[in-house]
């Protein structure tokens, strides 16, 4: 039976065990769901046995465990490892949720007439990581796996993969293959399949602002000690001018600047500025002068403070002047700026900048550097294939502002390139209430995958 | 028996009785605590009626209710109405208390060898107000009353006496008196009384910046959207110029400007810059370039941020880009700014400077106007001299950085003044965390106030 009609006839029993799946709340930045986390990984674990896998393990670190599986049929056949991770975002704010995040239902919406699954998780991870797990399923099933296949699912992405390295450093033999299959980003629509070849890096970091040792009364001290959340604010504001330029000293040294010829073929692939700012709800696009959206979130890094904190903020008016105000703080990087050297940039930077009455302290959180996978290898060549025989169209290359920092790291620690078969769209919400992932696009990842494995076993002969 | 030796005789019970007031937590900026505050205003109104008052009643409103109570020894002589508020601030943040908010204990410090009662609401103002009703017990017990006195005590001062004008306008007759006399703000120190002669005045607001119509994944939008908390920091930040004086046109053209003759002598009061910084652990004091501390603090308006959130403040990371951004913000108003005039200034400026991807909204809170009392009045006078019998020396007149925007209110509602006998100290904490007030404060302004009714009785005849 070809991939298609295995699909077809399975399709209710490949929804319903992901919903299932997407029912456990496997925060991994929040303690309070510990075993929720390590629940959802022995539910991988279960999953990759009944798709065939010959060996599992639950692969203890010193964070989340990796679920590590095998399948192999033959040494001399060429390896894919599969990557995918098990955790999810923290679902707030909450009560902008249509349905609960983690009750899962599925609903129709305009870009997905046929149904699309609402959930935590739904797309950005389990449900791109549960296509590998049902595609391996149709291959074990119908015989009709044509290399060795190697899954390392892990728990600990949306917290920076603080473990991976970590597991990368001692497994380099057991986790040896040829190239490294991922479905972790999106495409730019359902009948403009592409292929992810660029990824960019991350510097995450907290900042915290002392003022006074004490919260003090706004009248009594206003206007004669240093506001904190005023300081903070000053400074966050002084990190970009008024091009929405990174004003960090040394920021842009190191950032790949592509030709015209690059940015012209970028500018191809199709966009509606109009039908963008639309779907948002603003009036109006911002970003680094010089650059168009699209150049602005994948070619162009960027300062963005994704949460702020501080003073009173509970009903009505406390008249208080905060002790302390804080801030997160990542920063999107591209080819080839370092994430360790930028994190140290802007510290040294944000130190510099306060003023005498106040303390500084920016800790970093965790980062990532950027990628760029080569349309001209084995991977790209063979996924490329894939969807033109379930897409009936050839795939356009893309480069993402989103950030998968292991894939620079699989490279260093396993010398192998990674292929970002996404198959998930921007607006799915991931990271977002009411993320969701088309049921559609959900079959089309499992009928496609397979076709992955029979062109890069040919094409490696 | 002399009111020294009464409070001499009574320090325990007066204290005790405080205590237990101090046990409620009445906080009137959380709808949660609503049973409270009521219970409160029930609590007063018997401490009123133990205390002698001839007709005590609990007039309700369209927010809290108001406590009354009246001793009407003659008409032909003067009346004095005392105002307190039996409200007081949220406690949080919680975890920086050393003992519990609502627990009231009692322990020595440096400033307060005799010790001080640590508790939510201990100075500002049920400690405060307290004083008065344990005046008016000595004087009724020791037939030491020499006029008419009347008590007004709200519920809503710390949420910006909302009902209050409302209360005034229908009870003229009712509360008419000669004077009023207020103990909600501090004196310079335990040796050096002082009576406070300027109040400033309030505005006070929320502002909200919205971005996108959802929150997004920084990676997919990362600027090529304006991110709310960036542009709520740039607008803050735009708000004060690097002279630290605020750019809001028009916002200094009411302020009264000081002779220098005023300021050399406010200058006069002591004061060690290098003690106050040590207090606070700050560096380097901060604010509007060419002014003291002490007139950063008192004669010059102010901009504050006193509450800053927006985006993910949970633990670990997410990189989000917030929907929505969100501040509180307080402006310090001194003479002659109106801050009816002052928010809507506030509120043209801030949407002026919004850029075009973000839509911004500013909901004015509450608000008062500045005042001053004058020095040559009958009731200055009168407290002047019932802090020299107690204390033996003058009190320094002395402008307050605080606002307490009923006392314009009563001027223009009662058309009297009102005299501010304040006993707290700066150091006390009031709206911070381990609030406290001395008991020698306490005991001291116990003895003090019934020397104020004699001095204002005789010096109106």
């Amino acid at each position: 039976m070809n991939t298609k009609s295995y699909v077809e006839k399975n399709k209710d029993r490949f929804i319903n065990e992901l919903v299932e799946l997407l029912k456990i709340p496997s925060i991994s930045a929040d303690p309070a769901y510990k075993d929720d986390v390590i629940k959802t990984s022995e539910v991988i674990k279960n999953s990759l046995l009944e798709a065939g896998c010959d060996k599992v393990e639950i692969c203890e670190t010193p964070g989340y465990p990796i679920v590590y599986g095998e399948k192999i049929i033959d040494p001399n056949l060429p390896t894919v490892l599969v990557y995918g991770h098990y955790d999810v975002q923290p679902p707030d704010p909450i009560n902008l949720w249509d349905s609960p995040p983690f009750e899962p239902v599925i609903k129709k919406t305009d870009l997905h007439p046929e149904g699309a699954i609402f959930a935590r998780g739904a797309c950005d991870d389990k449900g791109q990581m549960y296509m590998h797990v049902k595609a391996m399923e149709y291959m074990t099933a119908n015989n009709d796996l044509p290399c060795n296949v190697k899954f390392m699912i892990e728990g600990e992405e949306e917290v920076g993969s603080e473990s991976l390295g970590w597991f990368l450093e001692r497994n380099r033999e057991k986790l040896a293959n040829d190239v490294i299959l991922i479905s972790d980003t999106g495409m730019i629509a359902k009948d403009v399949p592409s292929i992810t070849t660029g990824l960019r890096g991350l510097s995450y970091v907290e900042v915290e602002v002392t003022g006074p040792n004490r919260d003090l009364h706004s009248g009594l001290y206003g206007g004669a000690v240093a506001n904190p959340i005023n300081i903070l604010c000053d400074m966050i504001s002084q990190l970009q001018d008024e091009d929405n330029r990174i004003t960090i000293p040394g920021f842009y040294d190191k950032v790949e600047e592509l030709s015209a010829e690059e940015r012209a073929e970028m500018a191809k692939a199709p966009f509606s500025q109009e039908a963008y700012n639309k779907a948002l709800d603003i009036a109006q696009e911002h970003g680094e002068k010089g650059y168009t959206t699209n150049e602005r979130n994948s070619i162009r890094p960027t300062l963005d403070v994704n949460g702020i904190w501080g003073g009173y903020t509970g009903e009505g008016a406390k008249t208080v002047i905060a002790s302390k105000a804080y801030a997160k703080i990542s920063m999107r990087l591209v080819p080839d700026q370092d994430w360790h050297e930028i994190t140290d940039l802007f510290k040294k930077h944000f130190e510099s900048i306060a003023p005498a009455g106040v303390k500084v302290k920016v800790n970093p959180h965790h980062g990532g550097t950027a990628y760029v996978t080569p349309i001209d290898s084995l991977g790209y060549k063979a996924a490329s294939a894939a969807y033109e025989d379930t897409f009936g169209k050839t795939p356009i290359p893309q480069r993402s502002g989103g950030s998968i920092p292991i894939v620079a790291l699989f490279e260093k620690e396993l010398n192998s390139k990674s292929i970002l078969m996404g198959f998930g769209l921007d607006s799915d919400a991931i990271h977002s209430p009411n993320e969701h992932f088309g049921v559609w696009n959900y079959l089309k990842g499992i009928e496609t995958i397979p076709h992955f494995y029979k062109h890069f076993t040919e094409m490696s002969k």
